[in-house]
């Protein structure tokens, strides 16, 4: 889908809008051009955190519409909520680099996440269980499946630490780095 | 036409950039994480709305252009008549999101989108009326015309109302839901 | 050049942006829904008028290059002065919609549109003279020839009388309806 | 890569932004249409130096692409790599825009493009030296291979001179111009 991919590409630049607009406050703000750096760590710190996040989900997405032979009505709706989801993504990022991170503003931000990555587990779901979507010579693979599961699941755990137990914010989000160790032997063992 | 699909993506992504805005502005005037939330749920929800009016009516768009085998340039300068509506969406919505509603405000709003629901259904009859401008193998369908037609009329009834009935606002915009209710019956009695 | 066709979906989209600006800068200054539209009428005019610059500026260059069937580096280059051009249109126009018309003002838009409508002229001729660039099949025709010069030399008259007649502005841009009458007649004459 | 050249067509429309920013900023300063001109040279000098710099990455990635016949995980990510700096350049660029000329802010901007520039010659290394990336019947020449390396050892000196030697600033980036009689000789000495 060629307007998915516009969609991202425009959402992933859009996000140096903020850190632009950082430079003209800083100056009315008597800040020197050093400080604009060190004073807005958070704000470059989210940009690459959001930059990363969109273009991984990208990436993975891209990947499961290979397997899509024909479009349906359906489809095309959870696609426009994983999009819905992509274009909402620069205010979470806003807010988390503007504001003093609780369990508040990492658990939205977590949270807009993991429901992005239910909506890929969902497309996932609906390519393979629909023979009519899925390319026949090219289908869904058991890996990819489990993979899409495992990754939505750690964002839930994610985004429960974020929300619940305090001073975690970000740090669940390294939880992610399990997803090979989780998804792998998993993989196999139902193969 | 990619440059429409490209316009589309464009807008409907632009569409986010007054609530990152409205992050940096909220910090200034002291308000917390939650507050930027709650304090601006009028601009959240219109963003939705509007997110919803261009997807919806650029998936309409979508099928009907592929009913087109020729462009002319009454067909050409039609369409560029729809993007100007869909790039001038975010002034309306913005104007919605900020501002009380008031029969004003509504009646700018749903008339922008009559506008643009007048222009999708110009656009079937001139593909219907033209035989060199539509396909052969795959003509515009009764179905679709008598659609476009009952969408068209619904929004000049949402329009009428928001502006002449205090209190009813956005409300109005429900009327929608009858399309289906309505183009259905008259669809099979035509055919 | 899918690049050009993106550019320019991007440049027109980007120009409703300080449209949704006037409405916070409205609030803040206390005005009504109503005043934001009557207080800013040149804003909306002037939206108006870069649009369709815009538009029409792509519409015959998408035209132009169908008759290209290879590139060289020259005709890039040139056809990235064309682009940058359609990039900073904005600039002029937000000047234009915020400052009281004025020869300067009126000289400066106009100035630019000119020197955009000599990069397109550029584009032309540079297309007829290569034959290694123009598609034998599909050659520059001697009406798009001289209607390519016609319009520049029509900016130019324009330009000369915004920026030097006082109270004339923008209405110097009606020469431009001249563009048929004079180019017809020379297509004919020459043929 | 559809997707690279949609990010760098929305980064290099997206210069504009603080120029038309700058235009209602002046107003409430009580400018004059003149003055946004004469006052904010090097914020229009620093949109031309990046629009200058974004198209001359863009088009030796894009020759360098025509080479590659498959992509695998790796050159994406450093194509995302490359991406994530094409994107950020506005954020330097408002920075050298708005604030006086030093060895911190030219060398932030020189040292960002220097970044893309060794992530450029990575692709190209990579693409040369993988035969199953590479297309066989239009491999990487020797000349662009030695032109990408020299552009980055002189964006580096280019670096270290602004970085280090007082009031040399953008000057440094004159440099550039001995891209081609540092890389045909060398060239043409390995052929």
């Amino acid at each position: 889908m060629l307007f998915t991919d516009a969609v991202v590409a425009i959402a992933v630049t859009l996000l140096v809008l903020p850190l632009v607009e950082v430079v003209t406050e800083s100056k009315t703000e008597g800040l020197t051009a050093v400080e604009v750096i060190t004073e807005h760590r958070p704000q470059i710190f989210t940009f690459l955190l959001s930059f990363v996040v969109i273009v991984r989900f990208w990436l993975v997405h891209h990947r499961v519409f290979e397997h899509v032979r024909r479009y349906n009505t359906r489809l095309i709706q959870l696609n426009l909520g994983w999009l819905l989801l992509i274009v909402i993504l620069p205010f979470p990022t806003e807010i988390i680099g503007s504001f003093e991170t609780s369990r508040f503003t990492s658990g939205l931000y977590i949270g807009t996440i993991l429901v992005l990555s239910l909506c890929q587990s969902g497309l996932v779901l609906m390519i393979r269980r629909h023979p009519d979507l899925e390319d026949p010579d090219n289908p869904v693979t058991r890996g990819e499946l489990i993979n899409s599961i495992v990754t939505a699941g750690l964002f839930g755990l994610a985004f429960v630490l974020a929300a619940l137990v305090p001073n975690v914010g970000f740090y669940a989000l390294f939880l992610l780095f399990l997803t090979p160790v989780i998804s792998r032997p998993l993989a196999k063992r139902t193969a």
